[in-house]
């Protein structure tokens, strides 16, 4: 039995070495990264076990998303597409550096998730689960994927599965206007929301400092919890009335695909390791507090997975200061 | 003004290093190959003005294949698409070892090429060059590519261009029964065609051995030459009503993907050079000796495509057989 | 629940690129093997469940063999050796090209696993699964080693899991009397044995042929099958009073380590799959086909472990014989 | 026909990873560069069609500088030369780390270009190009690479086309008496003059700051328009009697080395793209703005060479400040 | 005749790339390093001929061993372990980035030079030699290499050959006591003292600020000099009743291991160099100087070992300031 | 002292990766290497205390040489050039496949050693050794190479230094009527010969077969002895008037470069190590097996140098046939 279920695309990532381009020559780094598999991913580093549903082409494409996976120490469970328009959504990172932006080029669209129907996924997993945990990407990659969304969240509603939703906006795959429809049709069945702040005034349209807008969101969608994260800022939850604010540990960057992904998983790690999922002002500061650190090592790695062990979170919380350990 | 001018599909390769698996991790080797593009390139390594049209994204890979192919020779004339939808076909190589057979995993569908369409190529190249020459993937992929492929024979046809036509079937793309219907819009606009025997005989039903196959063919579509190819026994041409054969050069094999259009390749860029594409016996037999050289030294090569020059494809016809030169 | 569970060491291999050496600079590719994981893995690949029993380092490194099996399907059961002492095994590969051999250096003494005790164990896994399987190698590493392969097999036999034994003789590890009597130890324990020819001859000192040797063991040791293994000559195996000959598909090399594993693993694999690990001529004739076919496939693969598909391993059974599929 | 037509040594560049040191072992990255050449790949990246002049061996290394310039979107206008003295010019770049310079070791004496002669080059490029341009480099490698400077210059100036030259001193091609010799005799047959305030102080003799330097300078040689670069305090330009200040964009910097003739052919390839080369100050400060942003991204991208796209130029120019695009 | 010998272990050190982890997948850079003969591969950059003396096993792993340091200039004077135990120590190096620690796992327990004997050893290389230097880590290895460490001193002592010892304390191989204890032993027959800092008070139990320390270590074991270095604080040496500091050199770091060797080999290979060995003020002084340059270039370059002349230390010391040399 | 000296040029080796060509992008390999201190490494690995002599570049290239040979074992004895003309000679070679050609393409003239003077070298180290080796190569590099092959011939002389040479006919270096005068002005000051077939016979003249070839030029050179290699026809030696037959070892062929001087370097390691270089029937004979070993072995391994040990060496003349030993 699971702890923590998450669903969601994971795609092929492919991407020049720093310092290269796309456009130019040479093999690419080739890696497999979604937002939901590196959460549960992050998760497991914290010691939860952590399942992923999916839909994957039969081929050797999806295989080797299923082997990454379970090498991160997720539990795949997937239907396998074997339709002749099965296909692995990929993607193209190019590592920016000042003043160039890092770009990513997705190739993604009709990818096999994008026809996922619920009565092919393992809903058992997400009853038996204590958290279920999505993100805005999924409804928006087509009809199917939210309707699907929308078809877990009601499973774990009614099996008091913890719903736990991240805003995760992408103005690639779908518009503002498209984004805050979405929003408002998964937000009132959700019960922990992640929330970027820009996410939450651009797309959403909150007014106010990420305090009056976690209050609002909360009241208005009646999460049991919300962290709204604010990048270099850190991060402020809202539960039980009560604010609790968090910092950034310090952030060296190799890598900054998936930090907000591995936020995620440490907090919900955390949140399940030592608290069952219990959302107490005191579960969600300690949660916010190994998210952050979490998310601070993700950036020291290449991929857009957290690799990291429960003791070397914590030695980044008891901040030592070493530099060398022999 | 370029000689030859070719149109077809040209796509992002990818591979893992030979004797290791798409499923497991590590880089990808990427490169750019498609059959149409191969054969241009081939041809300019025999010292011919290739150019290629096409229709790319207009994103890094898109000019990724711009930047390759102008890299190998070739002049691209593509038509950018920027809409949404715009993707670059995408294929994933694995090297085999007996019992183990190479395997490629196409990921082409709806590619910006199957959106093609005549207004948006130009034209002029064509009607401007000594040849035109396509596959029968071309009109494999969609009903666009179907259509204008019609369309630029056509143009050849009106300019006097000669018409060149390989029919390359592939299993994956569409049906016995799709192709010999493919085949048959196509072939009587055809005056120099390529036959795989084995397409030849079980796609288009053609009976007896090669050069009854050659003879039938050549009758009944009005061809002026045709070469029927046999892998490892040669090749068997037919023209003015005369049969030539020509054996293969050694074969040591670092990659046997792309040697048939090296051949094509060997033989237009031979033909173009020392007898501006006059068809004659003597003129199909040099070129049919060029294209296996060409082919033989394709082989020897990572990659989709011919790295050569003609010094080098005459040495080997010359076969001074040293080891080392020094 | 588990089908197959395998007992033994897994090291971190390390291996310059084939036509180099260990003795000059440059980077080590690293996998890791151990011919019991190797074994579970090539079972995966057929479709069974299949965990794996050991003691590993709980640092890092004991880590990156828990991930890599994990990616290969394998479940790690593993006891975590937290002293001082702990230390992963390695080997050291280079490869060979005549008239050079294949070299491997040996760094394992000492590994966490010799230090294993079966109350470290999850023995409920063995209790549970329709086979257990080690090899000679376990019982060669330490005095502990050899006591827990005795309490395995001891508790698979009350269980009544099906105990199978690959004899896997390795010279640097132990002399031919130690592995005389390390053998002799475990054989009357033994139901099912995968006994290389030379091991049988050399070690065990059975003269004859493979037959003659099949029929004796059989005998000696009361064992329900058994199957002589002669590498280029293919296989014999005896069971229910019938002798089953397998010859061995075509075997181009890259990598030769592992192939003997890759057979035990394709054997049982199809053995559970197809016939629940029931030995009858018919099941042991088919198992022998299998892994025939998984070890020809693994040869073609760099690394000690099979990475295929059930149906890849039936398509080299089918032997069409196509150089490319596109 | 071609916009800009620029002259130079083209190089192959030979650098071991950042890190390592060219004494000890280890592959090499293999790039092109030259300054020449660099400059017309960084004008065609704002989509003016570019060519170069030179003069390489016929043989694999000469066409791999052909191969890659025409990869970069260049137009290689080359005289081969297939003497036995015929070699490619090499330069050994290794990358510094303070307190260690980068360093670069030149193995260029002798290459084939420093026995070019003007009949062998394709002068009617200059004549029907809007800008012709070259470098403090070419006269300084050989007594004839001199001459074909002065008589390049000389046919650019009968046909009008605008003549632009960069001082780029280098100290291990020529001392500074003979580099003040050499600028002498080509500076009074220049238009448009770029000169690093250094190279125009200590090598010319210029006092004052980069105002005075440019007025002088303008004045002594009666130029259309001059720009002092300044390295981190950017560029001033001078001309119609106006001084135009311009600053840097952030400089995190992967390869220093080619920003400067990424900023000469961003200016060149603004000043042709929007003003067909007119020289005024309202041309001349918005092609200083693209040099500058076509400099930093240099900077950001390993080797000699600006890949890049006006679109990303522009984007830089506009500065959106977001750190990933998805 | 060599100027410099030490003695201590050398491992094969195993890496992954910057920004990945030890746990997941991959190729691992291998080097050989070891702090005494970083040492003498450092003084050998000054120009000194340096010898090591150490135990290593017949093996590929020992040859490379040898192979590397001749490669790097040192004389490797080894006795060759051919017993069944022989092992070459390993460790294994995870580069960190903030807040996350470099990383270093040892496997070297039991490795070949744990065995060692006097007996074994060219003493005749320490007699002859000017100076004779070892660390800390050599006595906390084993019974055996304490004792040789104390039989070397005793030896160096008889032949007035200067004696130099660097604590560098390792946590990883023994206690805080374990370490005073052996520091004792050793102290009595030291010449020349670097005594990092921390060790000096954590281990040692020395109060007070550097000068202090210094002055009392210098009294407590009658020590000829003595060097107290404080990472970016620089050093402070203590000779003839004078103090000398020193700052440290801009520390741009690519990898920081063996930054203390270089520290030490730059300061012995200055001291041979220019003074014969001799301790005065004067010398070092000078020796400080370019012990911190040697130490500040080390950081620029991956693997444990200064690769340098004299001439590049003797350009960061005059500190020209250019970026790029060319 | 050494056993053996050698003389000539080392070069860098810049190499693609087998299957790729010089003429596209990428890394390349760098070794170095050169047929004198190849014959010297080989030497070294049957146990052979071997120095070189030549004159390198006082630049990192030239220092890169100096730590590959060390590495090797060779001990460097060279002139350093310091001038500005300084050079390292270079080759780059691109791996063949049937039916394409290995090529070299030489970038080495003018290099620092092509000005070398007999008083730049030391010559005492001739004096002193057993056995003094150069080749063809060296005399058709310079005038200066000729001369000094001829000065350090005499200084061989003199000292009763065993004069070897190697005929090792270049045509990129010197046509067929200067090597034989060059090969004129030597063979009288040889006592030791290696002759290629080819090279006896096209170059110098020679008819009939090996063993008439042996006979005459034994008698018109006054040889002590000499060896007459055939490629796969193995070598055919003379001495004291007996003839000697040597077949070839099995010749799996990852890098034939550089095999012709493993022979040599087998044939004088052996005679030096069993029998102080003297020539007899029983000495030639077995140094024939052991260089015969030495190539087969050298093409098993990537780059122009013998890697291996005596033990190696001789395990392959003992044939035990094992694949794999572990």
């Amino acid at each position: 039995m699971v702890d923590l279920v998450t669903f969601g695309e994971t795609m092929l990532r492919l991407s020049p070495p720093a310092g290269t381009r796309l456009e130019t020559g040479g093999d690419l780094a080739a890696q497999v990264g979604g937002a939901e598999s590196n959460v549960a991913a992050a998760a497991d580093c914290l010691g939860v076990d952590a399942a992923w549903l999916s839909k994957l082409p039969d081929n050797p494409l999806g295989r080797r998303v299923v082997r990454a996976l379970r090498g991160h120490g997720v539990t795949p469970a997937v239907a396998w597409d074997d339709s002749d328009a099965a296909r692995l959504g990929t993607y193209y990172l190019e590592y920016g550096a000042a003043p160039r932006d890092t770009n990513v080029v997705y190739d993604r669209a009709r990818s096999s998730v994008t026809t996922v129907d619920i009565a092919e996924l393992d809903t058992d997993l997400v009853a038996d689960a204590e958290i279920f945990h999505t993100t805005g990407i999924t409804p928006a990659l087509s009809d199917a994927t939210a309707e699907a969304t929308s078809d877990l969240l009601a499973a774990a509603g009614e099996a008091d599965t913890l719903r736990s939703f991240d805003l995760n906006y992408r103005s690639k795959l779908w518009s503002h206007d498209e984004a805050a429809d979405g929003y408002e049709a998964v937000l009132p069945h959700v019960d922990l929301l992640f929330a970027p702040y820009r996410d939450a005034s651009v797309i959403l349209g909150y007014d106010g400092d990420a305090e009056e807008v976690a209050r609002e969101l909360a009241e208005d969608y009646d999460l049991d919890a919300l962290v709204v994260t604010r990048g270099a800022d850190g991060s402020l939850a809202f539960v039980d009335g009560e604010i609790i604010e968090e910092g950034i540990y310090s952030d060296e960057t190799v890598d900054a695909i998936g930090t907000g992904d591995a936020f995620v998983g440490g907090f919900l790690g955390e949140l399940l390791t030592s608290d069952d999922g219990d959302l107490t002002p005191e579960s969600v500061g300690r949660a916010q507090t190994y998210a952050a650190a979490a998310a601070a090592v993700k950036r020291t790695i290449e991929g857009d997975v957290l690799v990291s062990t429960r003791g070397e979170i914590e030695s980044v919380i008891d901040a030592d200061g070493d530099d060398i350990s022999r």
